[in-house]
Formats: C-alpha cells, sequence, structure tokens
C-alpha cells in the first residue's frame, strides 16, 4: 500500500461569497444536543428498510417505496391515515406518528411489524389490516423474533420469556431474580455480543445466555437527583478481581425444558459467538479463557447439552479476540465462514465441521469488517472492506467457491449499504470528505446505479476552517498513521496559532475516515473559528489497520501510542504556523487517560489539557477488555504501573482539567477522584468538574455546556 | 454598651528591624496541618489540669505542679521513669509517653486515671502503684465514670455497657444493634447535647439515651479509597422528612432494669438537657416541639417514670434553644440555676422546683457564656460572659443570695479559665490581639495574680500584616457589627489592592474577638503577604449578641446577614486602598452558602467567590439545625425558595469555585453536585473541586494543598 502524505484538502471556504463567510456557527449548530444540531446534519433517507426486495422509506406521513430500478412508485406503502383505520377497526390504540416497522423479507406477505400499547402488531398494509395482535407485558424489552414469528423471546427486567402468537407467556428463567441475568448480552458487550437470546433456524428451539452476578462486587453510583441521595448499585468486576459466571441454555418451548451446554474449565472463562448449526442439532461457542490469550471454537450437541469436539484453536501470545459468530454456508451443515485475525488482518475463511480450514477466502493487508449476507445459494459472501483505503469502507462480494472479489460501491468514501432480501440490489448511503451524504440504490449484477438523494452541504453559507487528511509515519517507523489537521477560519499563514490535539487512540476506534469532513467534530469547527488549530490522529493501538498495529499497546497501554501521538506534535511543529508553546490536549474515556498520560508523560510539550471520563488507574477498570489489553494486575504489575496515571501525578506542571459524570458506569468516578487524591498528596493542582447525573458521556441539551466549559479552559490558560 | 469605631490596630510591623521583615510565612507555617505550622503557635502550659486544690502541668515525661501561690514544686508529681516502674510491677504494659491523665478531686487521694492497653488504670503516684485495673473491650469508647469511680459507662458500636471496678460487664442496651443507638449523644450534638450517659448524683443509677433511626434515610457516601469504591451509609434525616425517635431510660445496675422516661408528645420531638435532682429521685429534661418553638421543663419520677409535673414552658415565635441543663445548688434539692434568653439575652435564674422563678440573677445587654461551677457551699456561681465587651470572655462570679457579681479576670482579651477543685484559685490561660498567650494562677479570693507563662510573638521576624479590628452599624442601623480588617504587607496607601472578604456569619459563630491577633486565620496573614486586603465582619445571626440580633435571619437565611455583609463592602468602598472593582468573598459550610449567595445576590459586587462545603438548598441539611432556622420546607416554602442557591444560579456572574469533601456526612455532596446540575442547565459556569476522603473539612496537612488552591483561584481570577 502507498499513501501519499497530503490525501485530501477541504477548502469548503473557496466556493463561498465573502458576505456568506461572516457567519459563524454555534455549539448549538455544532454539538450533538445543540438546539439547533440537526440542521446542520446532512439530508438522509429516513428509515429505509426493504419489504423484500422493494425499498421502503419514510417520507412524512407516508411509507413510500421504490421500484428495482430506483422509480418512485407514487402509491404510498402505508399512510398514517389508512394504518389508524386499521387500528381503529381491531379497536387498538390510534398514533399521531408513524411507528418504527419491521417489514417482512416475503414478497407475498406484505407485513409491517411494530411495537404500540403493549402489543407487537402485525399490519396487512394491502389489505390495511391489524392481522396479529400479540399483547406484551410493561418493561419487556428486547423483542427477538424467532425466524418464522411463531415466538418472540423477551426481557424483562432480569427475566426471560418467551410469548406464541396466541400471546402466551413462558417464563425461561427459573432461579429467584437479583444478580441473575437471563437472557441478556453478557461479558460486558464485548466481543461483539449485543443481545442475549438466539433462536434456532427453525425457529422451535432458544438458546440463551444466562450470567451469574452474584459473585461480583457492586461499584455504587449516587443519585443525586433523588430527594436524597441514592446508591444504583452496578455490577462491576474491576481488573484482577472475581468476575461473572456464564452459561448457555437451549429452552424448549414444546416441554418447557432447558438443557445447558456443558461447558468446562474455570467459570470465569468466556463464551461468546453462539452459532446454530442449519440443521440445529449443534451450537458452536467461541470459548475464551480468561487471560484471552487462547480460543477454542467447540460444538455442543443440542439434546444433550454435551460437547462433542473442539473444531480449532487460535492461541496469542497477546490477545485473541473473536467477534464475528460462525456463519454456515446456507443449506449446508458442514461449511461455515470464519473470521480471524490470525494471519495479521481479519480475513474471512472458510471451515468444515471437521475443524479443517477449507480455504482463506479473503487475504492482504487491509481488513474485512463486517459480513452483510451470505445470499441463499451460499454462492457469494457479501461484507464490508478497507481493502481501497485503510480510511473508507467499501461493499465486496465474494464467491465462495473461488474466492474472486468483486467490488460493489464505486465512489470514494465510508459506504454503509443495504441489501435486499434477495441481494440483487442495495441501497447505499454514504459520505466523503467532500460528499456531505449521498444516496444510490445500486445493482449487484451489473453495477447500475441510480441516485436517490444527494445531500446539499449544511454549512455552505458559513466561514469554514479547511480540514486536510495525510499520513506520517508512527514510532515505529513503519505504520503510516492518518491525521486530520484543521486550520483555524480566516487563516493567516504569517501568524502563529495555539493549537489543540483532540485524541482517543484506544482500541476499536478510528478518528480519521474519508466521511464527511474527514469525521471532524463540531467542536474542531467551533475551536478554528476561535482561531485555534485542530489536530487528532489516530495512532497504533486504533481500528482496522491489522493485528500488531492493535496490539502495539498490548499490556503497556499509554506507552506506544504516546510515541505515536508525539510524532504528530513533531509534525505539527514543522508547520510554520503552529506555536509550539501553546500546545493542548483534549480526549474522553481512552481519549481522557491518554490526554492525562500525555500530559504527565511529556510535560514540557502540553500546556493544558482536558480528560473526559478518563481511565486513570486500568486496575480499576472492568474485567473484560481491561484484562485483554492489559493483563491482570498481579502478573503484570509493570504494566498497570506504568498506566497509572497516579503514579505519574507530579509530573503535572500544565493546567489540566478532569470531567466526570457522576453516574458514569464505564470508568467509575473512583478514577478522577483517585487522581485528585494523589495529587493533593504530592502538592499538584489539577482541576475538576463533575457533570451531574450524567454517565460515561455527557449527552443530550448539556453537551453544549459541555463543550463551552472545555473551550473557557482553553481560552483562559492557552489562548 | 459604647464600641469606637476602631477598636485596636496591631502593627507588629513596628517592633522589627528592616532585615527581619523581609521573611515571609508559607502556608505550611499559616494553616493548620502545616508541616511547620506548630512553630508559630504561641506557647501554652501543656496538659493543665487540677488534682484537688494542686495545679498540675506537663513538662517532658514529668508531671510537674505549683503550690497555691504558684511556684513551683521541684518534686516531679510524676515521671515516665516511676510510671513504667509501676506498670511493670503490675505486669502491665510500659509506656513511650507520658499518658493523658484524669486527676482525683480529692487530695487525700493522689491518684491519676487513664489508659493503656485496654485497661483503665488508677495510678497512685504516691506509692508509686497501680491500685486499681479495670479491663475493657477492644472498641469501648466514651468512657463515663460514676462520681465515686464504682462504675464507668462505655459505648461499643451502637450498645452501651457499664463496668464495674471489678471489671464485670453488664449489658444495659437490649435492642438488637444496626439503626438503634444507646448510650450516645443525640439531636446531632443540637441543644449542647454532647454525650449520651448521665450517672446520678449518687452514682447507682445510669440515665441514658437510646435513639431509634430505623425510620431515618441513609445518605451514601462513596469511599473511594477501598479497591472499590464502597457505601458508608449515614444516618441523615433531611429538612422536612422523617426524624429519629430519642428515649431517656434509667438503668440500675443493682438490679439490672430500665426504667423508661413516659415521655409525651410526637415521637419526634427533642429530650434535651437531662439533669439529675441531687436526691436523685427525679431527673429534669427540656423537651420540646419539632417546630422548636416551644419548651417544656418537664419533671420526670425516676422509680416509676411517670412525668411528674411541667416546672415552667418557654415559647418563641421564632425558636427557643436551651443548651445548658438545670445545676442545682449544691445540697438543695429545691433550687437550680437555668439558663435562657428569655429577656433577649442568655442570663441566668434561679428556680425552684415548683416551677417558681425565684430571681433573675444576672441581667443586662450581654451574655452569660457558660457556668464554670458552683460553689460547693451553694454561694457562688462561677461562669463565663462578655459583659465587657461582645468580643471577649472573662470570668465572674455572682452571688447566689443577692445576684451581686464579681469579675475575676482582669486583663482585656478572651480567658479560659480553669478553677481548682474548691474554688480557690483558677488558671487563666488567655490571649488578646496583642497578646499571643498568657496563662495566670489567680486567687477567687483576693485576685492576686502569679503569671506562668508569657509567649513570645511567634512572628517577631516575619513581616506582618496589619490587623484592625472595628464596628460599623448593621443595615437595622440599630447593632454594630464588629469586623477585622487586615491590610497588605508593606502596605502603601496610594496603591489599589484587590480585597477578599472571608465569612461564615452562621448562628453559634464569632469570627472577631480580642484574642491573638484578633483570631485572624493563618490564610488571611498569607493573602495580606501577596498584597490582598482581608476582611471579615459577623453580621447579625452570629452568636453572643443577643437573642434577636441572632434570630435575625429566621426563616430566611442570607438575607438580612447578606444586607449587613454589604454593609461592610460599603464601608470597605470608603477605604481609598481598596479596588471595588476586585472585591473576592471566600467562606466554608455556611460561609459557603453565604460565599455562594452574596455572589449571586450582588453580582455586581464579587467578582470571586470560593465557596466550601456550602449549603446550597436547606432542603439537603439536617433536621435539627436546619428546621430551627428554616422551619419546615412545607410550612415554610417561600424561605426555602429565596435561601435555595439553585434559584440564583443564572444569576452567575463572577468565578465561582466549589470546593467539597467527597466524605461530607454534614453538609452532603449533594449540595454542590445538585448546584452544578442546575448550572449546568441555566448555562453559568461555576468550577468545582473535590477533596477526596475529606468529611467537612479538609484537615491534616492537605489543609495546605486546600489554601493553596484557593490561592491560585484567586490569583488567576482577582489579582
Amino acid at each position: 500500500m502507498k499513501f501519499i502524505k497530503s490525501l485530501f484538502i477541504l477548502t469548503i471556504a473557496g466556493i463561498m461569497t465573502v458576505d456568506a463567510q461572516q457567519k459563524s456557527l454555534t455549539l448549538d449548530d455544532l454539538i450533538p444536543g445543540g438546539k439547533t444540531y440537526n440542521q446542520f446534519q446532512p439530508e438522509r433517507i429516513k428509515s429505509p428498510a426493504f419489504w423484500a426486495d422493494r425499498f421502503v422509506f419514510r417520507q412524512g406521513d407516508s411509507i413510500m417505496s421504490r421500484n428495482a430500478a430506483g422509480s418512485l412508485i407514487k402509491q404510498p406503502v402505508i399512510t398514517l391515515g389508512k394504518l389508524n383505520e386499521a387500528l381503529q377497526a381491531d379497536q387498538k390504540k390510534t398514533l399521531k406518528g408513524l411507528p418504527a416497522f419491521t417489514f417482512s423479507t416475503d414478497s407475498k406477505k406484505p407485513y409491517a411489524v411494530f411495537y404500540n400499547d403493549n402489543f407487537i402488531l402485525t399490519y396487512d398494509f394491502a389489505t390495511n389490516k391489524i392481522v396479529k395482535a400479540i399483547p406484551y407485558a410493561q418493561g419487556d424489552t428486547a423483542f427477538d423474533f424467532n425466524p418464522d414469528d411463531t415466538f418472540v423471546a423477551v426481557n424483562n427486567g432480569n427475566k426471560l420469556f418467551i410469548i406464541d402468537s396466541e400471546g402466551k407467556r413462558t417464563e425461561v428463567s427459573t432461579d429467584d431474580p437479583g444478580d441473575i441475568v437471563w437472557g441478556q448480552s453478557v461479558h460486558r458487550n464485548e466481543f461483539g455480543i449485543n443481545k442475549g437470546t438466539y433462536w434456532s433456524p427453525k425457529g422451535n428451539l432458544l438458546a440463551f445466555y444466562r450470567m451469574d452476578e452474584t459473585m461480583v462486587r457492586d461499584y455504587p453510583l449516587v443519585n443525586v437527583g433523588a430527594r436524597q441521595g441514592e446508591v444504583v448499585n452496578t455490577k462491576y468486576p474491576m481488573a484482577g478481581m472475581t468476575s461473572h459466571e456464564v452459561t448457555v441454555g437451549v429452552f424448549d418451548p414444546a416441554t418447557g425444558k432447558t438443557v445447558y451446554l456443558q461447558t468446562e474449565g474455570p467459570k470465569d472463562h468466556y463464551l461468546t459467538n453462539i452459532a446454530w448449526t442449519p440443521d440445529q442439532s449443534r451450537i458452536l461457542l467461541a470459548e475464551l479463557n480468561r487471560e484471552q490469550n487462547h480460543m477454542d471454537l467447540n460444538v455442543y450437541d443440542v439434546k444433550t447439552g454435551k460437547k462433542l469436539k473442539t473444531l480449532f484453536s487460535e492461541s496469542s501470545d497477546k490477545y485473541v479476540e473473536p467477534e464475528n459468530p460462525a456463519m454456515f454456508i446456507p443449506g449446508n451443515d458442514d461449511r461455515f465462514v470464519w473470521m480471524s485475525e490470525k494471519d495479521g488482518y481479519k480475513h474471512l475463511y472458510l471451515y468444515d465441521m471437521e475443524g479443517n480450514q477449507i480455504r482463506q477466502l479473503t487475504s492482504g493487508e487491509w481488513v474485512v469488517k463486517d459480513i452483510v449476507r451470505i445470499d441463499k445459494k451460499g454462492e457469494y459472501i457479501y461484507y464490508l472492506s478497507n481493502e481501497t483505503s485503510p480510511i473508507e469502507q467499501h461493499l465486496y462480494k465474494v464467491s465462495v467457491k473461488d474466492g474472486k472479489r468483486t467490488k460493489l460501491t464505486a465512489e470514494p468514501g465510508v459506504h454503509y449499504p443495504r441489501l435486499n432480501a434477495s441481494a440483487t440490489t442495495f441501497v447505499d448511503q454514504y459520505s466523503a470528505i467532500d460528499v456531505p451524504s449521498k444516496a444510490v440504490l445500486v445493482n449487484t449484477s451489473n453495477g447500475k446505479t441510480n441516485t436517490l438523494l444527494e445531500s446539499a452541504n449544511p454549512y455552505q453559507e458559513y466561514a469554514m476552517p479547511e480540514i486536510s487528511v495525510g499520513t506520517i509515519k508512527a514510532a515505529d517507523g513503519v505504520s503510516d498513521l492518518y491525521y486530520r489537521l484543521t486550520t483555524p477560519v480566516d487563516f493567516d499563514p504569517n501568524k502563529k496559532y495555539p493549537v489543540i490535539v483532540y485524541l482517543y487512540n484506544g482500541p476499536h476506534s478510528q478518528m480519521i475516515t474519508n466521511s464527511w469532513q474527514a469525521a471532524i467534530r463540531g467542536w474542531d469547527i467551533y475551536m478554528a473559528q476561535k482561531g485555534y488549530v485542530m489536530f487528532t490522529i489516530d495512532g497504533r493501538g486504533t481500528d482496522f489497520r491489522g493485528r500488531d498495529f492493535e496490539q502495539a499497546i498490548h499490556k503497556q497501554v499509554g506507552v506506544e501510542e504516546g510515541k505515536d501521538q508525539m510524532k504528530g506534535i513533531e509534525f505539527l511543529k514543522t508547520l510554520p504556523y503552529v506555536d509550539a508553546d501553546r500546545i493542548g490536549i483534549h480526549g474522553w474515556s481512552y481519549g481522557g487517560f491518554m490526554t492525562t498520560n500525555m500530559l504527565l508523560t511529556y510535560p514540557e510539550t502540553f500546556k493544558v489539557g482536558v480528560a473526559g471520563g478518563p481511565v486513570m488507574d486500568w486496575k480499576l477498570y472492568e474485567v473484560m477488555y481491561g484484562e485483554r489489553y492489559m493483563g491482570n494486575p498481579e502478573t503484570n504489575p509493570e504494566g498497570y504501573e506504568t498506566s497509572c496515571m497516579l503514579d505519574k501525578a507530579q509530573n503535572l506542571q500544565g493546567r489540566l482539567l478532569l470531567i466526570h459524570g457522576d453516574m458514569d458506569p464505564v470508568v467509575v468516578m473512583q478514577h478522577s477522584l483517585n487522581f485528585l487524591r494523589k495529587s493533593v498528596e504530592v502538592g499538584v493542582y489539577p482541576d475538576f468538574f463533575v457533570y451531574p447525573g450524567h454517565e460515561h458521556n455527557v449527552r443530550g441539551n448539556d453537551r453544549v455546556h459541555l463543550h463551552e466549559k472545555i473551550t473557557r479552559y482553553f481560552d483562559d490558560y492557552l489562548k
């Protein structure tokens, strides 16, 4: 792969009149939650979906559709008026606006399913009738339908229920509620887990997670919004401490019985990536040890719960991180696709049920980001990858038979394609640095493309900063790192400007992409208006650049990516307009950790920092994520010490503002408070602010206040 | 009373050489907890006490004594060496330094009692023998001996025990422990209550408090010093909410039985000021309703627990606040002294047991601060008052027979006299604005005085600011208010200086007294060194100025005393060297409330404020103190609204730093956090800092950090 030094430069200012350039954006315009924020979001198709192969979308109070060629069909699919007639006829509560629909994948079933007044309603929009009404209970969440819609699994509190088509409700959970959680996501949503129920292909069996947290310590959050402050406990297993215990059960609605998979090994292991075989006789589980350096892909017999065999294993001296369940080639009980980083990049592999690797389907110094679909015939795997550029995302298909791959999205940028039921067309909403948003309908066979929507630049009347993207070499001398550089509005190359580095640099992140304005944050634009140079770089440790690039941070977070950030500083110092004496830094979460880390490791470089929701001591972070990157505090004491900001507090020279939400259940406020305690002890003077009632991120309109607060801090001490 | 405008001016600088004046004091020198703080404290007599009539005190590893004339007796009373010999002989653990002793009041008993290695030891220093060793249990606290030392009552956790001379331990408490507290102080130490056990005069009966807190809500403090943050609950009844229920029991060690006083009325009333009659047949209780506007002084029969009668009542349209138990004239079951503010100033009254007022013993526009002693013959009451000046404290005696009173302390200042057993002499340690500390032995009959110790000025080598005390008129146009004004070191009358008001201004406080340097705080000196004018004024609401002066704040805290503080500002603005555009304000607790209140009520006046442990919403403060001054939130909604800083948050114009200890059990951190929440909502920008692990005050060496933090804030925004 080749990278040129400066890849893109976005100079929107050039296309505007002098008058228009006078207009400035407010934080309310620029920050999510701001009063006028939505006015500045590029227009997008609303509620895009497919009913079988027909593209449908919302337009006002109607659901409209387009034919395969992309032409609008004048007759609405659904209107609010008609829907309310149907609801009234069925003696159901009417609606003031269209609900969120799930459309049938069967063109013979003109059905849209939605939730209304504690009923799951199936609306036949051809006959304008409610054809099914399944009642559900107050507090039911996470509705998970089986493939033929004869059952829906629901969570209620910690319990798990299924409801059949007649509305009959059966409890799957058997233990007393409390600290045992049934049918919900486990392992804190790591390993790609985002739900807790998995219907069998035929829909008559329900695999589910059961998580016992009785042995996990509570972290006590305090809700001061109550008349008198009250504790809200959250189960929080900290690195090295006792973790929860997960099991997988299979419930049979016909018998009312549950068979548990008889997994082996220490109970704090990880049971991930549940997958049914098409004949639903077996379940595959990717099992990891607590150390996360060894994975077995095991097969279980559904009837007995007995382990049949280990298909294969993956080990690492760092970690393995399976995030994608096995996907079987439709109609074939013996072939599945597996995603693995074992060759250094996440790619697709074809395996059989003896655990033999049939072939590697993709390879190269790029990554498969996700599988979108395997077509019904089992011929093609549709997937997203960044093969064309590390900062882009395109849709490809690869032939299962011969590994031949075809790129399906044409224009540069970050694409979000949505396939129809038969994979003959897809709707692609994408953006690029100079493309606010564009939606096209594409024929997967011939590539024929129809433009559905092309958004205007929402900032066209405003004076905008110049945004450029480029690469520099990482501290390893080899890797290319992507940066985004934003120069002040009304830039004068003869002036010296203060600069603020915004960073995250943690795993599973990518701040710079070839999407609209290079994924710049509104606050960067705001600060560029105020005369700051804004800079962000994705150092090693970040996503989509391959295994070794990410794992460079292993067991010593903050060190290597800190060196990469300093490469960014070196680059900034080569820019004649950057004032090296006025360098600030800001980040949140891992970025808050990095902000503090940079300020304390390179105190001569950074004058001002604002660290939001920062990890200050990895011992206080949770087991799943924390131990993957840092190991156990007992076996990696040096790494925990090096990465502990408390141990570096005495290095503080500049101004450092810590910000925390007092209800943060992710990075608990203990991190910031312990850093303050240590700062008091060693006689340094950080600043602190709390957003009461907020969790790990300050959301809603308060986010505008947050950014004004951050801005003032830099204005006070850096400007 | 007459006040002159400027009462005192302390100009220590004048007595020093030019060279010496160059030296500056650090925060470590000036702040309690600072590394060198103790070096700057005026020398005082260590562990002063009387063994019967003989004055004893510690000198190194010896207890020395003086005769009645004040001459040092060469032979030590106790030496560590001898004591350890006695301990060794008794096979007890030896000591590395002298313990704290309680000396016998009987000259025939050369006994000193102390605690060592879970024994209460009685040391006969004449024979050099341990003559009694009573074992106690781990966790025993609050040792309360009966008058003849045959029993000691102790707390252990929530339980109450008595231990007899043989070491036999009997539990008085009977309920399961948990939220029922036995034998401890109740009503959050209001009404002068500071303990929970009250031995009868003959020592064979124990009256005690039992406090049921099961119905009181917990406030959850979070200890982040633990490996994983953990809740430390504290029972905290907030204004208007359910309060605890107190009863008084009388335990008879001879029978092991407890009789409870059969008090009447709502269970959340206040049972205060327990007093035994000399014949120990009856107990007097001052009982207040929850509203605290009515008090009955009731008499109970000890044998039956039945109420015999109400001796008299005191009512108020504001509040009554008895803080001193009835004191019987020795040997007379029918005459007791009662302290009351009913004539507008706290004075002494003689009552009989029918409830008749025999006579008012003291009167005038000054207050009796405390009764020190009634002599054994019942002739004189020794008491402290501020008759000579509101800002002084002197010892007087008043004749019970005719009310004639005699002043016993001569020099101006604040006196802390300690009487000997027969009230023939007292040792008085006192200070005044220009007297660091002086100790004298005084003969109560003839006033003959011997100086025991005269401390040097600990600051004599340092350049000190000028400190002056004066009065101005309050906003009521009538009351005189005392202020303390400190001008910068190296003062130049032609310059303009920033000024910082330090204030408290809550009930039961007095910031300005005629004690050493007018009770200036070390931080004031520090800031005066840095070029700030420092100013403090005791507005209405503060102590020792009479009932109406204090009660001016009733049901609308912040309003009247706020006006008084503005009178102080008016005065400051008359000073040519004060820069009216640079006025800051700082206070803690009630002073933190007032700081915020002044900044938000008079935003045009105050540019910078630092509010520590501030009450922000009186609904969140506790029942006992809060409802006395503010009534119930339901019956005084206007007052609670006026005094609620949240409702004024939008007025914030200047810079306001809030500081809180996260373990504060007095003004819980909910106050500051709720103010932040409201500030975010209305779009204002206070600052915030937390001292983790600290309670209502930041103590120990961290207090130096605190004051550096506060200093930097004023330096950043006011200087």
